[in-house]
């Protein structure tokens, strides 16, 4: 099912590359041999987990649907609009966070805030629903961050 | 949007005073006065909330396409079978239930698991799908209950 | 620190065995050939996550502080006597529940109100405070019973 | 018990009116006729909620027992240096954050991510233990914006 998570993300424009490089962005200062591969390996294991891959299932087709107006209203309108009091997408995406543990709160607020990256570029898709997809990547990139930083203090207790 | 949600929840098989009786059942061992009408009450305070309304929309709305077939595959048969994992559903139900703070987790639980009243009579439905909906209609009843513990304590203290 | 994570819990009265106990009453049903050891091996497991330690190393201290009148008032008065509305020692037993996702939701209400086992124990010593402590290992017992559903599923799946 | 709180927060170095500013920072965008007079009245109706207060109490006193050195061993020493796994802390701010909802949780990491006004005062006050008070003002500042949020739209809802 990692597969088809993968795929469809990278159909969404997302590819696990983009992410990597969100990861990289926030931990670096903290490691400073960090390589993209670290990263990616981090978000390969993150993307392993089922409750990862339903939320990342479930949010992208809403927007899908929302995308192509197949929703029945008033929630097509609101997810169509990504009203800014909907939560919903946030709610998924801390479903993803919470797999390493809330450390991973921070960055991913702080990445939702400031939409880094290739957050900003399926953000600015006038085009497109991506009310789940900036949160899910968002998530995905805290989660792989927290997993990051717990294997550093094992790494430092052993 | 508060006619919107209740007039679904009546659509699916749940009408406010079921979701009353929940909160009766859970909170009269507590307060022997306690009245059907409080519980109503309380509910309806609820509803009022846009982040109760949202995730009462979205999940419904998950459940009724998943009803229909209409869902993209994974997604489609994962919510059609309530797939023990999917994790999805007590994760929105978790959204309402947390307004009043997380005294309710523990009657979320245990009405999730016990499966009272009106949550028994949707899960046994084999026709249709209500994966989000016991959840969520465990949820409003766990979230009721919080407020009317809240406004208890409130009493007590002026 | 495992170790002393455990040391503390049987210093307080709960051994690894009386929570292996609960997730083999709440599991069995669903794995008939269950046995108390793949319940130990799963404690073992949650409580191998610095997020879980650090959570019942918080939770006990603020408990044994209470129980020695050393906490500063109101909040030595709101632990010592459990006060319903407090919350805290949810959220952070929702912190160890969710280290194997929002499955573990329904198990941690179900048994933090039904108080089964061990947890009538600590529950019931008038001398004891135990605010935090219930809390806590129904949340190891959920944890524990979402690590075992999540590789029921997992080995299923190959 | 919110004039004890309050007074809690003062004497940790942290004004409301201190606070009343990182909502006027995160707000003032979407609001340009945003005063700090109304960011200070919903800073005040979240210090009335029950979980926040006690949220509140419970983190201080941890940050006030570490800095005086008066917990056990290791959580003495983990709470003293803000250990990054630690969190706990961002446990207990998220009790804040989500009682307008899980909109706050953007606002929440970002603040705890940037250490805007106030947070970075604290933060870098060597000879205090601020581990949890940092988080907890974040929260606090977050759950305010989310409040106002909700009451924007309630206002141009109707």
């Amino acid at each position: 099912m990692k597969e088809i998570v993968t795929r469809l993300l990278a159909e969404r424009g997302v590819t696990l590359v983009d992410i990597a490089r969100l990861v990289y962005t926030l931990q670096r200062p903290y490691y400073p041999a960090l390589s993209l591969e670290q990263c990616l390996a981090n978000i390969d294991s993150v993307l392993e987990k089922r409750e990862v891959q339903f939320a990342l299932l479930t949010g992208i087709t809403l927007d899908m649907y929302a995308e192509q107006g197949l929703l029945p209203e008033p929630i097509q309108t609101i997810i169509a609009r990504d009203e800014p009091l909907y939560g919903i997408d946030e709610v998924l995406a801390l479903g993803i966070t919470n797999v390493y543990g809330t450390i991973g709160l921070t960055n991913f607020g702080y990445l939702d805030k400031t939409k880094l990256g290739i957050l900003a570029v399926i953000n600015d898709n006038p085009q497109a629903v991506h009310t789940f997809l900036d949160d899910l990547v968002a998530g995905l990139a805290a989660a792989a961050s927290a997993r990051l930083a717990h294997n550093g203090w094992v790494l430092l207790d052993e």
